[in-house]
């Protein structure tokens, strides 16, 4: 079988109707005059701080990608430990090949996936690439990826700068001295911009055996007596505006629920006692979780950090996995969730404070409508999170449209939410997201639903005024 | 800026294929040989039983509209007290002239929503307006309207002519004297359809602190002795008759969940006698409730009125506006709902009672292609009711469609349930489902799964038989 | 009214859009290249096995078939009595025509359906008949079917042939002695496939009043000392191999939930013994059925049978059409399901196990992208079952690939799964699928997401390769 031509059409993701496609065109490229602001993801401050060259393809592009290991494994070609999971395993050139062997040969699972879409647009547009990945491929891409890397124009801080970056946001932990952020801020050749942001979740899980040596670790780090709630608390106040000073914009995240229930102070400290001891009972724990996230959200009324909240996701669903190669392998897998009602008690206290933000994401998508769209409609400090995870998926960001723009409006979004690790997707899945927005508007206009210069200026706010508000990119 | 002209194009919402949407153009030209039949909603019974002149453009279409009130508040620039919220608060001429500036204003906020739809219409057919609300405008556009209001021809009464109203169904308190129905049906110069609604919310919440004194009024108005639950009963019936006389045809329930399950009589009437000394649970008082609706499907069998729920709202979700401004001021948020099991024990009994009819309809999409369609696809009692509150935007009407029409068909839906107080957007809510409607079928059509004439006959009997039958309006 | 003509356009279901229909056109026209693989559904095998001519219409078209049984009941003008409802009652051919009649005579309210898609289909290419029903054309449609049926070429094993089938899988009682099958198999002049399924769902619900006697039934069958719950496991083993060796692929279990949680051998066994005792709570009942449903995916592993599960129908909800007509009468309603913690216990074990094959399906589509496709884009043993009951109509299953492609890819589903007894309708229910999944594609190479050779790689997979491998039909 000869190789076949990779080829990337200018009018992708766009809807077939003429008619309607000729609008979206126009909306994309007035979308396009704006740089790509990447407010929430997991790429390693380190990247850009060092500027090491990447070492090799498979793991700058496989390794780290649990979207794309994850289908490969499920297939069954394909053990995790052959394609370097989990990050940081010891990788010769040899079986970083191989692996990249198994993933072009496997490329026929990815057809219509969201993976080959973000691939097509990586290989053609970072690294050149002209055909399409398949076992006879494989070493002819990885061999013109491979060499590219070694050049200036892929050091990461090149690629920065040719992704059109206007900033990027990293994920930390409460403890981390963000020395990478410091370096990038005293480096008078940098004019980046690149902000931790603030992730305590495994200090705010009071039942996890981890909780007391994480505790010390917080009190040691913030320099702060963490023996009683309130120390704890005064700790994390500290651990925050640290964050801040080094330039971040949110904190995030995540646990199986979105409770926010307060405890009275009495029962907060009985249950820290206990989980300080280790004798909090899994319920308890969860209760003062709940009370714990309330206070972050109090702690961002004063600091100002936007809150970022994406709840229920079973974390290391397959034991076996988690047991041999540690978590985010692939394991993780969505739940239901309920916001209504799990919010309230914050949301009666803080939901119209000026200084409190609150983005609400999951991956649960029947929620968006439902619950998600009403609460940012009414509430001043909730907005919708735009499509994360498996959401970000060109059919599912015109679900999300569809479901959030009647009820919380465009302006109570967020912008694109890419939340990757894989740094050299990021341009493709924030065209994605741009290509299906314009597709979007470009009905309405085609429906008579919204006048062409009002989808232009929605277009134009979608990628610039709307992500700066959200996430108060702008101080 | 100049002021944008404002225009409503004629193929408004339907689909952008040209061929599709020549087939629904003409099936809504068969839609709208019908005069409007608006089954279920909130338009005050004095507006047109007195006919005054409406007051001011503010108190008439922006004060009442809690959909366009809650976007506003939303993105933070407007107060609801701003806006006249609560209903009945004091305002002046300089006020209520302050407020509409302020919805001009941020009239950017509605872009693509359906409230954007609605006022477009209403100003436009409704009100002459032919440019586009702006800060620029907002003056224009007030005086305007405000002159019109002032003219004889848009009078409550004249509109409801112009509006070719069939008929219109207002919502009751089970101990309101109908005043207002009765003058209108005394008025030999009217020859409209206004009709009252049971709505006996209020006093099938047995663990309220207003129970026992909501029960002593229900005991009064009804002239029943209601010491006993067979007493509460039994002042139930009266007043049901006493609405049906007065020519409703439906009774209508909001609680937060659909439960129908029995008590024993025994154990009814010991909650009762609880809850009358008001020391029920939360818990007892959901049971009695279940209770008590069970009771109105079994009088609703008696009576013929058609039995309408919609469960599973938050109220007042956001406490501080409630203790400032009270209720149905935006605070409401969706919550997930069960029909299935919730129903059973009143469907097993009396889902296909010849005299009995159910209309079911909710916030939460999911359960309509899940549990009511098919629940109105095999019970003869049941109907799904039609989009109702964030649910009558279009991509949702046509959502609707898709998930109700393959297991509960067209003809056990209900028609459009516009379920507004907003008297002059009434015509352009019912133009937003005739014209989804439309292009539903239309794609049907040009899909070939369904004839021409067939979609004709189904175009037709959605805007005449359906509600007819549904609402039972031919007695 | 005069008759109207019933008309087959060849280009039905395809998207409106010309050019996507022309795509679509060739994808289906490659699919059409493929025989039907019918892996799961309801025929009953002494059909084929005995192979006399259907008795009626009526009784072959209408009565077993509930789709229609259930909405010609919901609008209240048939009883399911007259339909011949529950299948096996008496019927005289005056019976049979009047039922008949009353179906065409309502053959309105299918307009839009399913219903009314599959009789088109079959009608038109397996009867030829060209007029539409109607009351004028009942006794006409009635006749000509009627003459068909008395014709070798209506025999059953004739439609199986003239259907295309590849293979045909029915559903089977764990005791019973498939003579029917074995009777094909015996026939020389038989060369199709008809394979068992072992449904063993009655033997696993302990808390059921008929547990004791099925035991009893399923120890004597098996030839097994059924008085531990170690027997009880070693009676299903020898079943299961039994249906193995007599050509089954797969088991088949249906319960409300899809719990899997195992419970200690001790804890087992002593709820079996509560259980042979008429003794254990409906909670236990439960709690025990989920340890063997678990014991059923290591029996599973074991033997090598695909394992299919297909939760949360509420059965027999009208309590009353099943106290007078029993089982299978259209009273089951779907409910809320969730997958992701019930079937961890069961995943973590045995998720990636090479020999076992799980493929789940619902009603609830919510938890198809939510959790489903999730799981199985990830471990190795999870497919996700296709469009199954209700959600066999073209818009679900269009939604069905959007939900399920991006996470789950087209290759861990199962192609189409008819689950129908209505034997003339297997062809217009996989044409269904045809038609709809090469729209999908279409709309995916015009949207430039997928080229025209891969689309075309998948439509052939679809039909062949993904069915034959997610159900193991090469053995």
């Amino acid at each position: 079988m000869t190789a076949q031509p990779l080829e990337l059409h200018p009018d992708r993701l766009f809807p077939a109707d003429p008619k309607v496609r000729e609008i979206a065109r126009e909306l994309y490229n007035e979308e396009q005059k704006y740089p790509i602001i990447s407010p929430h993801g997991h790429v390693p401050p380190q990247w850009l701080a060092d500027n090491e060259p990447f070492a090799d393809p498979t793991s700058m592009l496989l390794t780290p990608d649990h979207y794309t290991n994850r289908i490969l494994h499920s297939v069954g070609s394909v053990d995790l430990a052959d394609l370097g999971v989990p990050v940081g395993s010891p990788m010769t050139p040899e079986k970083s090949r191989a692996a990249w062997r198994l993933f072009c040969k496997n490329w026929w699972v990815f057809r219509g996936t969201a993976v080959q879409f973000w691939f097509e647009s990586e290989f053609y547009d970072v690294f050149g690439i002209r055909v399409r990945p398949s076992e006879e491929t494989a070493d002819q891409i990885y061999d013109q990826i491979n060499e590219a890397l070694k050049t200036e124009e892929f050091l990461p801080r090149s690629l920065y700068k040719r992704f059109n970056l206007a900033m990027l946001a990293t994920t930390d932990d409460p403890c981390d001295d963000l020395r990478y952020h410091e370096k990038l801020a005293n480096d008078p050749t940098w004019d980046g911009r690149v902000t931790p942001t603030f992730r305590p979740d495994a200090y705010l899980e009071p039942a996890r055996p981890t909780f007391k040596a994480l505790t010390e670790k917080l009190g040691e780090t913030a320099d702060q007596d963490v023996s009683t709630y309130a120390g704890h608390l005064e700790a994390m106040r500290k651990r925050r505006l640290f964050f801040k000073e080094h330039g971040a914009v949110s904190s995030d995240h995540s646990h199986k629920d979105p409770g926010t229930a307060r405890l009275s102070d009495h029962e907060a400290e009985t249950l820290y006692q206990q989980a300080l001891a280790g004798k909090i009972s899994p319920e308890d724990g969860d209760r003062l979780r709940r009370h714990m996230i309330n206070d972050q959200a109090h702690l961002a009324a004063e600091d100002g950090l936007v809150m970022t909240i994406h709840p229920a996701v079973f974390r290391n669903h397959d034991e076996q996995a988690f047991a041999q190669l540690g978590a985010d392998v692939g394991g993780d897998i969505p739940m239901k969730v309920e916001f209504t009602r799990n919010l309230q008690p914050l949301l009666t206290e803080l939901g119209n404070h000026p200084n409190f933000q609150l983005i609400a994401f999951t991956i649960d998508q029947d929620v968006y409508q439902r619950e998600l769209a009403p609460l940012a409609g009414y509430y001043r400090s909730v907005y919708v999170g735009a499509p994360w995870w498996f959401i970000d998926y060109a059919d599912a960001i015109t679900r999300y449209r569809e479901q959030v723009t009647p009820y919380g409006t465009f302006y109570k979004t967020t912008g694109m939410i890419d939340d990757t690790r894989a740094f050299a997707s990021i341009p493709a899945r924030h065209d994605v997201a741009r290509r299906v927005d314009a597709g979007y508007l470009a009905r309405l206009v085609a429906e008579h639903r919204l006048a062409m210069d009002e989808a232009l200026q929605v277009a134009a706010d979608l990628v610039s005024t709307i992500p700066t508000r959200a996430f108060k990119l702008n101080g």
